[in-house]
């Protein structure tokens, strides 16, 4: 078999690049984004865990409880370096220095966008402001990077004065900033190649065209060393260039190594907790979907062999592999799920199934183990009686204590129960957990909510997982009202996982 | 001021370039997903106002219901090609021909790995195999491109003789198929400019790696005329290379025109709905924060000059510009979102208005009107009595009819009301509305719960938009009640918009 992985040649894979991590300080600009302290510092410590070179705590001058939150950083005297954002004022330097980071990034405007309208300064006089902050800086002893923000609408041959002036003045490194994320590779490219003559160059990019990793590929093969980014790429506008698309990049096409893959997801899902943003399934890396696969032909080949479609082993980022149903889902994937649960089914019944599966999802609906065990029930004939069955419920929510009824048909008995809990939903399941009682011990794996979006009529889609032994169950409910959904999908999950035992209910033997 | 776009040189201006949109076939296929015969055509009809040149409408061979909805596709008569994916089968061909479709993609094995493990035979078999099947396909007078499958894993010279011979038996064009999401963009022009010394190549890119775009790009680059993409990037694992990606970097960075940019948004905006995939704040083109700036710099400089923190107008793709409070808001976002509610404040109160409202972002909150709002009160000190507040609340849901019931403090007066609604929330609403009464007419112009996951006792964030004649005020609240939640914060905004108001519950003066 020929081999199949063609490196790419732009990016020696004896290179080093490093990354820079802003999560806290870009990406905590990204609009309806805030982090407490207490978040601040598990991110660090994942970051540092995940092994980023520095990682960017903040900016100093946002206030006074921004700086205590950059102190509490840069107290874990972590291995990466912490740094502030500063503006190109002196008094923002003095403020970074408070939180006792290790160095700053000193942002200056490049373009002339930003000297003169924005700042309402000269190229000439920007010049000489950049030579003494960096001094100003340098001379209290912080690694400097200076910034050219707008860079890459910026003259080239004044980015090139202004990146001189800043390392001659004594700065670490200058930044190629695609601020607005407005540039493409080739400019990048040549931009950083020129400033690279100069110095050591980082790149900082956004993904307003999309291009965030195209472009900050295209600046470490021309010669920058250090990438900005931020995990799940977060931050202002389209967000900076995710972390770990960069990451799984660079080494995986180009044999560079940066961080340690495996930390990706679950600093990608820490991030996702402490910012309220959620992850889309279709991310890259760290998305729900991005090693789950359900259409026939790709589980079918997945079966046959882990890597017939997919690019590396999702062991390699921390993950793991999932199958699916829905409409796409073949026989092959239909059988591998029956034998999960246990269903015997002939090759015409698997057939048959997997035909009504597909049926299923041409109306639009998702498809569940209890569509599929539905369905497959359906299909053998194989009848059965419902283990548990929800006859009645109430719930009362929006006063003191929300508090729910429910009445239930237990294997032929019928049985009443009432419950409290934080909300309707809540109240509910702990309604139904007091009616099954020990016997019908299951856990709650996972209980998830559509986003509701429109009005406060629209359908709510549930999605509640629930584990038994060693079986998991999933159901989906659609309705208007969440709390008939929730415990509708619940008791259904319940169900199912009860009727493959023998008598879950039977008074015990002794 | 200096020119400040540099455009991409390695792909002219002057270049012929088309979309082929695949979100009704490989979007589809994402895990998940599954969209009624309706919505293909709603989303068929949306693309052919964007201008796509090809639109797949889906796998004929997955199923009766699938073959009625491209037929309903084909039915439409668009202008943009309608085809329908077909795997190495005759039989396949045969099902896409019953659809009416205009053409096909034949897929056939490319790597190795594709044609011996998982289709079984050789690589000489599958030449004549290919050349029989776009005989076939041909001799139906249809349209045929050739997808490759795992060309990027192939040996390239074998990928070359599959092109040549799949051109040569007549078919339209060849496609270069990264189908695992696994390559850079070295490799891939490598690969184009190859196959394009025998015919027309598409380019089929995935995201997996974060490279979808980078890869579409350089197969473009290389000689690359159809580009397969989908709204939203979805599809299998990591998504396809999203169209509105692709539309805006070509045309943006290279000057290339593709399709309407400005449907783009409406086009992404469709396809999440019927999908039930959430478009992600941060997504280039079309997520929420695409156009939205938060931090006091970007807020200051975009109040001077639009054109200071974005690298086009957001009316270019359909969308309008939106200054978001937050932690990072300035005096300026302060000062403007005042101006907006109409309250007067000296520039020492708006400083210390700002400082509070940072302060609010430090614990980790997000920051609405009413906050804004409340704090300036307090700073002013300029106190006002509630004109609405919510006394008492009880819903009963999960039954079959959800009632609710309210006591609000009306100016002064105690009302008490009841309503019926869909869900718990939705019954409090319309109690709400019935104490009320006309006088306090206001319209829910957003209702927008965060997807819950995690137990079903979290935290519930409500964010509500209320709108009376020209005025909006938004309101956030978090509880683990979300009938609580959603009312309260509902209250609160009507509150908001009537407290402006000389005396908005006094009896008519005639």
């Amino acid at each position: 078999m020929s081999v199949d992985h063609t490196p790419g040649e732009t990016i020696p894979s004896d290179r080093t690049v490093r990354l820079l991590d802003t999560t806290l300080r870009d990406g905590e600009q990204a609009p309806g984004v805030s982090l407490s302290p207490d978040e601040k510092v598990e991110i660090a410590r994942s970051l540092e865990r995940a092994g980023v070179s520095v990682v960017e705590a903040g900016s100093a001058c946002t206030g006074a409880g921004e700086r205590r939150a950059i102190a509490r950083v840069t107290d874990l005297d972590l291995d990466a370096r912490v740094t502030s954002f500063c503006r190109g004022l002196e008094s923002d330097v003095d403020l970074a220095l408070e939180c006792d980071v290790d160095g700053v990034h000193v942002v200056v405007p490049a373009s002339d966008r930003h000297v003169e309208s924005k700042v309402g300064t000269s190229r000439e006089d920007n010049l000489a402001t950049t030579a003494e902050l960096v001094e100003y800086a340098t001379d209290h002893d912080l690694w400097v990077e200076v910034i050219g923000e707008d860079g890459s609408r910026a003259d080239l041959g004044y980015l090139e004065e202004l990146a001189e002036t800043a390392l001659d003045a004594g700065a670490d490194r200058f930044c190629f900033a695609d601020t607005v994320g407005h540039t493409g590779p080739e400019h990048t490219a040549t931009a950083v190649s020129r400033l690279a003559e100069h110095g050591p160059v980082s790149a900082h990019t956004h993904d307003d065209l999309g291009l965030g990793v195209t472009n900050a590929l295209a600046a470490v093969s021309a010669g920058a060393d250090l990438v900005h980014c931020t995990v799940d790429g977060l931050g202002e506008r389209a967000g900076n260039v995710a972390l770990e698309e960069v990451a799984i990049a660079l080494e995986h096409v180009y044999g560079v190594e940066t961080v340690a893959l495996e930390r990706l997801y679950e600093l990608a899902q820490l991030v996702s907790r402490a910012t309220g943003v959620q992850l889309p399934p279709n991310k890259a890396v760290v998305g729900e979907n991005a090693f789950t696969h359900e259409s026939g032909i790709h589980t079918d080949g997945t079966l046959k062999d882990d890597r017939m479609y997919e690019p590396y082993p999702p062991e390699t980022v921390g993950r793991e592999r999932r199958l699916a149903l829905g409409k796409h889902t073949g026989r092959a994937g239909v059988e591998a799920t029956l034998e999960e649960h246990g269903v015997e089914a002939t090759d015409d019944e698997v057939a048959a199934i997997a035909e009504r599966v597909t049926e299923l999802g041409d109306r639009g609906r998702r498809v569940t183990d209890a569509d599929l065990l539905a369905i497959a029930e359906d299909v053998t004939g194989d009848d059965r009686e419902r283990v548990v069955e929800l006859l009645d419920l109430t719930a009362t929510s929006g006063g003191a204590v929300p508090t729910a009824s429910i009445r239930l048909d237990v294997d032929g008995e019928q049985r009443v129960a009432s419950g409290t809990g934080s909300g309707p939903v809540d109240a509910a399941v702990s309604a139904v957990r007091e009616a099954l009682g020990s016997q019908a011990d299951a856990e709650l794996e996972s209980y998830h909510v559509d986003a509701v979006t429109g009005g406060t009529d629209a359908v709510v889609t549930v999605e509640v997982t629930m584990v038994r032994d060693d079986r998991s169950v999933s159901v989906a409910r659609s309705e208007a009202d969440i709390t008939r959904a929730s415990v509708e999908a619940m008791v259904d999950a319940l169900d199912r996982l009860l009727a493959t035992e023998e008598r879950p209910f039977a008074p015990a033997d002794d």
